[in-house]
């Protein structure tokens, strides 16, 4: 009795096991049918043992190669060594087994300025008699055999016109508006030369704010004291034995303004594309600008006679800078003499790649994270900007390899963009934003930039990004070069910190309000959510106004590997705080963006603004009212979203509401553009971050407009300000509508 | 035995299903955890027997008495009978049974233009001797209650300003450029008046159009040969005996070229937002401008003396319209006499309200698809805007009560606007979308606008609206009003038809290229996809240019009720109709819309500039090539996005590649926006829509620099044109890029 009844319990067992097995396994969920497979992938989060694997891969000597190939000649944008760069990025990423999922380049015909070759720019000193007293030196001296390669372009302005100018030299400090105001009280400037140099207003400014003063043409020069921190001697102070400018090295540059395609602003510059008339170009000097090396201006400026130039005029020279008769000393061998520019610049359309990359998102391929730099350099260009393409090219390297093996692909698309023309003006980035303009505003969610990664010794981070960005985190996960056991991100907070009222000590960022590299695009004209990144020297340690070889004939892998970064640890620091940054955004579920960042700027702005303002607004009847409540309202909009992402299980509701709540991060950035806020301002449209001139840390066009209707008193001038507050108001609650429930 | 057996097998069988059922129910499928609840939902495509039930249950009666309790009082904008229809609009949105989730108001302080009741504007025939010959009547003839209404306002020229003006009359046809021009030839024009009869240039536009000539005063009338088929008499063939207008009947209008508040352009008319001088608004009438009846014109008209204007100038009045000699004819009563106006009309910033309604989705909340109508009349406004206003408020009722019982909840989000001022210039809506412009930029799926639901009897649908909505779907469902077993659809295609080259025989539908309604914002300045419907007369029975009671005090429920749609089918139809086109455009799972139809409307539009244009631009070596190439990727883009539609099982896929689908589809309007392609245009930004005066079918941009170029001969306007080829071309292929593959 008791076996049958064991028999009956273990068949009734067996059966009803059976029965389990049969129901769960068997009848499909008839109801709502079986789980589909994509399920996981949509809810799928950022994988840190991923993120392990690439920082672990990432390798020192494989960026140092990267540099070598890339700086074996010179390759300024458009030259047969550009092609030779572009023919290599499109090798490394078309690679079968390293590379990306496609890979290809795109061409604009852009406008550019070249030298003329068979007829060199000259600066000279003549005397009345016309006799050539000083030739300045028409290239830079050779310490590597990198100099004499024959496609090192001879130092120029770009943009500067061809022209001769004759005329009394006079010294006019960094030629800025108040430079040349304070020198014209004292002198006649009309029918001189203006000698100025780098470093306090932008190139093209130089010239342009000499013109109305009746100058005829401008030199421009580094002083040691801005690069140096003063030394000027080649026979044992500067580059071969160190990092600092020879006596004969010259910054060569854009003179000019704006950034895009000169030719055809809003419009790709394809071959048919409409082009505006070359003597409507606004933003370039109409006299003539040359740059020259600092043994030259030496011989020039502590010649110069008159009236000693105030103390914050004094470079390092060991002379007084006096600023001029007009013209030298009656005791100077040039006594009398005039200097003359000789220029035989000339422009020229021609045609300019970008390279582009792919990998392919898996879940959201509609979602684009875009990682860039420029490739034409000036001449080898080792540190600006190949150190970031040979960072991009591992980061490539080691993201292309997990993708080829079938190991990884992002939930989101990624997209490498390697872009030509920087130089003469962000054009290949610019270009590529105007063509693309409706796809990149809808579907991307973030711009990285990496250009010179590595700006010196004595290193820590340098962010630059609009606040959205949460970048904390990406740093900390990264161990700072030649530091054992301190992560980038302390090395970070130990150099470059503030206190945020919400966070306490954090690593102080840059806001990306100019146009100094290839996100200005994203960010003024695209508005999307941007990041510069790169590993920089301790300004306690020196005063150099950037690595000293910047834009000259040095900066070779010769000058990059021995005194930029000995064994490219910094550059692999970059290399794996970029990529991290990059993983995250491509992968991570929600989307890492924190729009209460962007409360705490606009509180910032809107209190120096008040500070600065109010006052003088309210005697005029313009109330900061609606200002103070947008702020206001964006913040309590912000601390929402947080709430909503905060409270909410993501992982398991609906990927449409992921979607919608990633939408509204992605999309914040372009909530504040608004094509019509900078009338003046060629390709300005974000309110918050555009460039200004009033030097405030506050909102550029309110700074802008109130400083004008300042010195003017104009009413209309007033109305501005008043216009500019309403603009602003709408686009910062325009902003915050977009934050709050979406319905 | 067998008994055991038996039991045996029983309890076996019993306890193998209570094994399935464990198995089935009540072990969740571990490995992926059970299908998610939302699964369902995300999938779920339109509910055709919820449409079914929507079209029953929109009542014709329902819409007699909305129309009923709309226009008891007159209601123009931001008077006390405006107030009362903003209370009845919250109260029926807001009604626990048959409301919407939400309703509130919205105030833009608007810059709006009346006359002065106590000062009414005068236009008298004045004597050599100031002896009063004749005055035009102040107000319209009563034949109902309705016209006794104190509220009713006089007739007058919006944005006309006050002013006197004196001088001899002349006949100026329409008012249009070529009138004045041709006219001028006859007569020097300094010092006259002119009067006008409506049709074929914009309000505003006859008096700007006249004031160059040294016109000092306009008047405009109804001509009986352009609404009434002649007839005049109001002793039997006028209303109240038909539809036809009485001879006292003024069309009152905004005088306004532009759309939107006028002192805030591109910005919402908040109480502190920045306002430019009103001398600087520009689009609006610089002379005095004043409509009258064609009683008082017929008055006028015929005695006028001189030369006979030509033929196309003719009226229906029982003589010759001379050009005026300009002044009456020597044999007249009125010979030697003046025409004056006196016109007091004032402007005042005032407080207007939309009234808004939503209904939240339940999967895609944050996608919106708008509806919408203006609610502000100039007088009882029966047909212009309440016929449509009763309609979207029966569309509200029947879905407000499906959601209100729990029965049904759109996929996306519904919103509703009443929009405020839209006769001083479309104001409400395009304060709407100044303020909001992020948000329904990023959300709006499509904008349908209803406002004059039903133009007259004899009917056929009319709809204007982007190519992208699909819309021959929506009509083919209803039945047409009094025609048994007939379609709506099928009565439009027997009235209004044209050959498509892809669909064969197919119903003709107009473009959205004007600013005739509040759609204007939605297309021109947020790139929205969107729809007018309405329901009209055949223009074989009748040459009416319009409903002939149009902005006068006949526009009344009586009026409407007997002679527009006596039972309120065709409202009905329209309900039906509208409501048809939300339901989809808010639950089906793709959305309705077909970038093919665009690419058939591109190539048309191609076709007739190249037979236009091509020979011309090639002398002057501008290639249309580009805009060829951009209009073919289109065309293959749009062929590509459909086969991926077509050939994907998208309700077993992730929802993220719906959603990504029709994202292309949602965002492909706002492709073609270009903030800077019209700057001469306010608000215009669609280079396909933007309105032209050009008049040809074809891209508007290009139609109207090459008129410009082609009359001016100018270099620099051919130069316009390749510009503007160039911003189109870069448009539409920026358009197509959005279409193929997302990577």
């Amino acid at each position: 009795m008791i076996t049958q009844v064991l028999i009956g319990i273990l068949s009734g067992a067996a059966i009803l096991t059976a029965g389990i097995l049969i129901g769960h396994y068997g009848i499909s969920q008839s109801s709502s049918g079986a789980p589909p497979s994509w399920l996981k992938d949509v809810a799928k989060d950022v994988d840190e043992s991923l993120i392990e694997k690439f920082l672990s891969e990432v390798d020192n000597i494989q960026i140092q190669e990267n540099l070598r190939e890339l700086t074996k000649v010179p390759h300024m944008a458009t030259t047969a060594g550009d092609e030779q760069t572009v023919q290599f990025m499109l090798k490394r990423w078309q690679d079968p087994e390293t590379g990306l999922d496609q890979a290809w380049r795109e061409e604009y015909m852009v406008y550019l300025s070249f030298p003329d070759p068979k007829n060199p720019n000259k600066v000279t000193v003549v005397s009345p008699s016309d006799t050539v007293l000083h030739t300045a030196r028409e290239k830079e001296k050779s310490y590597t055999p990198d100099q004499d390669d024959p496609e090192v372009v001879q130092p120029y302005a770009a943009y500067s016109p061809a022209g001769h100018a004759k005329g009394k030299l006079v010294y006019a400090n960094q030629g800025k508006p108040s430079d040349y105001q304070l020198l014209n009280q004292t002198i006649d400037l009309r029918g001189t030369v203006a000698i100025t140099r780098y470093g306090g207003a932008g190139r093209a400014a130089k010239a342009i704010n000499a013109a109305p003063y009746g100058v005829l043409g401008v030199l421009v020069y580094t002083d040691p004291l801005d690069i140096n921190d003063g030394l000027m001697s080649d026979i044992d102070e500067t580059y071969p034995h160190s990092w600092y400018l020879p006596p004969s090295g010259v910054e060569r540059g854009s003179f000019n303004t704006h950034y895009g395609d000169l030719l055809t602003p809003y419009l790709a510059a394809k071959e048919e594309t409409y082009r505006i008339p070359a003597e409507n170009i606004t933003g370039i000097p109409h006299i003539p600008i040359q740059p020259i090396g600092f043994e030259d201006a030496y011989t020039l400026i502590c010649e110069l006679g008159e009236e000693a130039a105030p103390a914050a005029w004094q470079g390092a020279f060991n002379c007084t800078y006096n600023f001029g008769g007009p013209g030298f000393k009656s005791t100077s061998y040039f006594n009398n003499s005039d200097v003359k520019l000789d220029i035989f610049n000339h422009e020229e359309v021609k045609n300019s790649s970008n390279v582009m990359g792919v990998i392919r998102g898996s879940v959201e391929p509609d979602r684009y994270v875009i990682y860039g730099n420029h490739r034409d350099s000036w001449v080898h260009g080792a540190i600006d900007p190949s150190s970031g393409t040979s960072v991009m090219l591992e980061l490539t390297r080691v993201l292309g390899s997990l993708v080829q093996q079938g190991k990884w692909r992002p939930r989101r698309s990624m997209i490498f963009g390697s872009w030509g023309a920087e130089e003469f003006g962000l054009i290949g980035s610019a270009e590529y934003t105007e063509q693309y303009f409706a796809k990149l505003s809808e579907r991307t969610v973030a711009y990285v930039n990496v250009d010179i990664a590595v700006f010196g010794k004595w290193l820590h981070l340098r962010m630059t990004k609009n606040p959205l960005l949460i970048c904390y985190l990406f740093a900390a996960q990264v161990d700072a070069p030649g530091l054992d056991s301190t992560s980038v991100y302390d090395n970070w907070v130990r150099y470059a910190n503030r206190t945020s009222p919400a966070l306490g000590i954090i690593p102080r960022v840059g806001y990306l309000s100019g146009a100094g590299s290839d996100y200005a695009a994203f960010v003024h004209y695209l508005g999307i959510t941007s990041m510069d990144i790169s590993y920089t020297y301790d300004r306690t340690k020196t005063n150099a106004r950037i690595y000293p070889a910047y834009h000259t004939a040095y900066d070779t892998f010769d000058y990059a590997s021995r005194f930029i970064d000995p064994g490219f640890v910094s550059h692999q620091a970059i290399a794996r705080t970029a990529g991290n940054v990059l993983i995250r955004l491509a992968d991570s579920l929600v989307l890492p963006l924190n729009c209460s960042d962007y409360a705490e700027i606009l509180e910032d702005y809107l209190g120096t603004a008040m500070t600065l303002y109010e006052h003088q607004l309210r005697a005029r009847n313009i109330s900061m009212e609606p200002l103070k409540r947008a702020v206001a309202s964006f913040r309590s909009a912000a601390a929402h979203l947080d709430r909503v992402i905060r409270t909410s299980d993501l992982a398991n509701e609906t990927p449409l509401k992921v979607r919608r709540i990633n939408d509204q991060l992605m999309l914040l950035d372009r909530a504040f553009l608004d094509p019509l806020a900078f009338p003046d301002k060629h390709a300005y449209r974000h309110v918050i971050w555009a460039s200004s001139d009033a030097g405030k840390p506050t909102f550029p066009g309110l700074a802008d407009a109130f400083a004008t209707a300042e010195s003017s008193g104009q009413s209309r001038h007033w109305d501005k300000v008043h216009y500019h507050l309403s603009v602003l108001s709408q686009a910062i609650e325009g902003a915050a509508h977009t934050l709050v429930d979406v319905i």
